[in-house]
């Protein structure tokens, strides 16, 4: 499967929010290719080979509200 | 097993954090009891038959660095 970028909101409200999302979605290994978080909006953007629904799971595991915005082509 | 009361410390740095942290310690269902978070101590004291390995697993998830401080009867 290629690479695809997807977009999500997650309920972050400090930089420990925005580590913490970093780290989870760091722990898929080469399987995300780049991660892009911009805390006053609440977007994450992930680029990763990897379905919307593996990297909703991950981003659940936070334990913060997560919303699923949409993809596009790497 | 019987409950037991244990503490960690968990990097946390805004009510994000901690609610956070409240929701994947609720996720267990019965098997915890109680759950005490004070945020500017980033104390977490939870009670639960669980050991102390499964609840750091627990707690690790959310992406913030866990430390076990010690457990003691509930």
């Amino acid at each position: 499967m290629a690479a695809q970028v997807h977009e999500f909101t997650l309920e972050m409200t400090c930089e420990g929010c925005s580590g913490a999302a970093q780290r989870v979605l760091g722990k898929l290994g080469d399987k995300v290719s780049k991660v892009d978080i911009d805390l006053p909006t609440k977007k994450v953007v992930v680029t990763s080979v990897l379905s919307a629904e593996e990297l909703t799971e991950t981003l659940k595991k936070t334990g913060k509200e997560v919303t699923y915005i949409g993809s596009k082509k790497a």
